[in-house]
């Protein structure tokens, strides 16, 4: 088990190509966000939307539009009732995030089986939040994850996911028979978020810290992950990841340095001006 | 009588034990806003989510959704229609806030007598604004207070409670015995704020203006309070609403410098910085 | 006729009595929000609570509510269709503005209407926007205009009011002779607002400036005149409406230093600071 | 072809007249925003009163009046399928952007279709987006385009209409060619944005960046070129929309010295400084 080290930034993060467009960094999905839970879906996508995204289509509950538009207008609404609607924006995405405030009735089920069974193995997947405990009742559905999944428990919906009490889950043999079972990246998130990576290497963070225990923090992990794969398509895919969670916590520290609570709302708008930085101290 | 003293932010208001999650810092229900008056419990929400809260869900009329969502996109949403959701949230909540904004017609008694009815010893219940009054018309109500209640009434809500007169309500021994009956720790909000607690001491706030002498001011202290029970669980119940009272006033000071009007939604904003600072300064 | 001098803020905006409470600063009463114009009356409504009024309620089209609650929580709604509610709340106010964004068809009229036949000589009006033009449809009506009516029209309101071309609007004899027989207060808003009191003094405004050339300028004033009213009422009409017109147009000299087009929402943000720095500068 | 020189800010944006009112900086009316693009209108509305319109009305589904307010309280909001108030709003325009966020339904070619048949030759007609996309799919609409029409592609929108190949698109003469039979002014947006000027010149933005490529930056680009010509009358058109290009790019450059990504949201707040900074540095 590695350290994840600052240095991941610098490697990542680096200066944009000059002939690029909005295409160039990607179409990204986030699907969730039902009649209680919007915020959620709304950090992802604004989080997406800041972190540098090409172009974000938020797919949700419609009663979560106008809050959505008010927030991120850089974001496009889909209602995610919206079946054809739903289908072309699933084919034209690079990435897809499912599960942010999704909830888990029968809608959010049929979602999330429609997304397994309509990704492609060029489009890349993240399964957060109830999607992940809706997974956990599906284990049927295992088989149908695309091999680039990457799902991002916390200690409880990972205990869901693998039958692993949460009081085992710092047997890293154990996470990691399950991980290769489910054939994916697990962001295993707590105090010391563990990533056990596709290839089976495991990375561990050492930054963040209590001020992030508030909620909305997962969500917005989830959108910064979704933008770094939806842009930084020419890094490996283990180290955009690990670059995505160190950035999160990077910031929230940074934050918490003024800060007793820090918002994910807060992080979300630390989003441009941290990784310009990330540049500049390169 | 005791003058509560500035050293109650640093007794409180300490650095979180480095092994938490959202969980550790409560699951809060913040019920009120109706078709009027949404605004009030939108504010009572996001101050608890700024202040520090683990996890907060507020239970308003429909109307109030997409504000609270783009306010507070940390908060969670619930229909106070919605009987199901109500209960179990009543159920997972470890402090309940009833009252800002919620109107006095029929579903607000009724949203009042469900919470009473199925509140445990083990949460903690604040009743405030419109609750207040709705209390007041239903003496019978007052046996079902849970011990731990704590109203929050400015002087016109605790003459409708108590029948003392706002010209008597300077009576200390008056007071105290209506807080006896009530069983209930009472902040009786007015220049100068008096806290008559559960075990019968009293202490007074020496700070705050008249620049705190606008509409929402009341609904977010209430926020405040049920952020600080919900998360400075280790402390005295007393001295946890003391040092709630106090940072809402203390803030409010603060920005008064540079502010003719403090408005409640920039207290809000002042306190994740305003805690930290007290951190520092221990 | 007489310049209005700095000073005039000085004088009214004083120290807040230490004694007081949200009634001190009165309750002021919104009226305006069609479908199309609702922006007007929020920003209104918004410049009342910004600028220190006690309690604001904001009685409109209810496709406004969300709108409000998101720019200002501060605010209570009302739906300006809901007779009861508005009839209680013209009872209670102690200011009441109508006419932003209200538009001129049957419903504001009746509206305008309802407002002059139950409005008493203890209360004040201001009649602003759409509410002028649909006054001057209805030349029967000024016979209703309470004694202490403020007027707030622009130079083709006026000439709608008055029958005074806007090319002979610099006859301050004749404009007067036309206030005489409204009894009311004219705030003629042009490049160099010209005011035409009540008791026949002719006051003018030196300040401002072309950056204030944009929609909304006159809604955001109109809300500065009726808090002003609602919180200094110790002090001299003529001279509180002075002190609202020249504090409305001091801010925006002063955000002009920065910005080439001075937004009525940056002058709304601005209001508690400046205030405060006239009681600093006095 | 020539470079846009920054000397086309000092040229263009000028001290405002001191005798002006709101109607100097002209109307604009922004047509677009379908129930799943409401941000992008709402970017555009914002960046036109921001840059110093007179008066903006978004013409929009009405899913989207609410975020509208909530962002820019300042601007006017009308149903898009409201036939009589969009035709008085059309008739009222000085200037016309038709596009961000409108789609490509049956409704939206309606749209578009009304706006060329009833738009006279005294106004100015910007078409972006969707409807490019549209009329690309409607020659014959082509020659209902007025004289004075701006169309503002980017890369594939215009080979939609010109059938000219996006590897093609460096061929000055062959756009020139289209542009000649279109009648119009093509501002042709990519990296290096070449304008196509009516009178056949034809200039080039040298700045901007890769920071750029983020949804909703085109949105933003129509509401400036609108609000410049609808302010800057006394200036010759080919330059003011040399200069409303130039301005929204140089913006985005200062801002991404300290921004990875540069937001469309933060390139319309820090428009009145910018425009301001520029008179001050004349």
């Amino acid at each position: 088990m590695k350290l994840i080290s600052s240095n991941i930034l610098q490697q990542i993060i680096t200066i944009r190509p000059a002939n690029s467009y909005k295409g160039t960094f990607g179409r990204l999905l986030a699907i969730g966000g039902n009649i209680n839970y919007g915020g959620a879906i709304i950090m992802t996508s604004s989080a997406a939307v800041h972190a540098g995204a090409g172009l974000v289509t938020c797919a949700c509950h419609p009663a979560n539009l106008t809050a959505l538009h008010t927030i991120v207008p850089e974001a496009m609404f889909l209602d995610y009732q919206d079946q054809t609607g739903l289908s072309n924006s699933i084919q034209q995405a690079d990435v897809i995030v499912i599960g942010p405030g999704l909830g888990n009735d029968q809608l959010a089920a049929k979602l999330l089986l429609t997304v397994l069974q309509r990704i492609t193995k060029q489009q890349q997947l993240i399964i957060d939040g109830s999607a992940l405990t809706i997974l956990s009742q599906h284990r049927e559905w295992y088989k149908l994850l695309p091999p680039q999944t990457i799902l991002t428990p916390h200690q409880m919906e990972w205990q869901r996911l693998s039958d692993i009490k949460i009081s085992e889950q710092n047997n890293i043999e154990q996470n990691l028979k399950m991980q290769q079972t489910l054939g994916a990246t697990v962001v295993l998130k707590k105090n010391g978020t563990v990533i056990y990576h596709y290839d089976q290497t495991v990375t561990k963070l050492a930054i963040g810290g209590p001020y992030m225990a508030t909620g909305g923090m997962g969500d917005t992990l989830a959108g910064i992950i979704a933008a770094f794969l939806a842009q930084f398509k020419q890094a490996a895919t283990n180290q955009v990841i690990d670059a995505a969670v160190y950035c999160h916590s990077a910031i929230a520290k940074q934050l918490a340095e003024n800060n007793y609570v820090v918002l994910p709302s807060a992080i979300i708008n630390a989003l441009p001006q941290f990784m310009r930085q990330v540049i500049t101290d390169a």
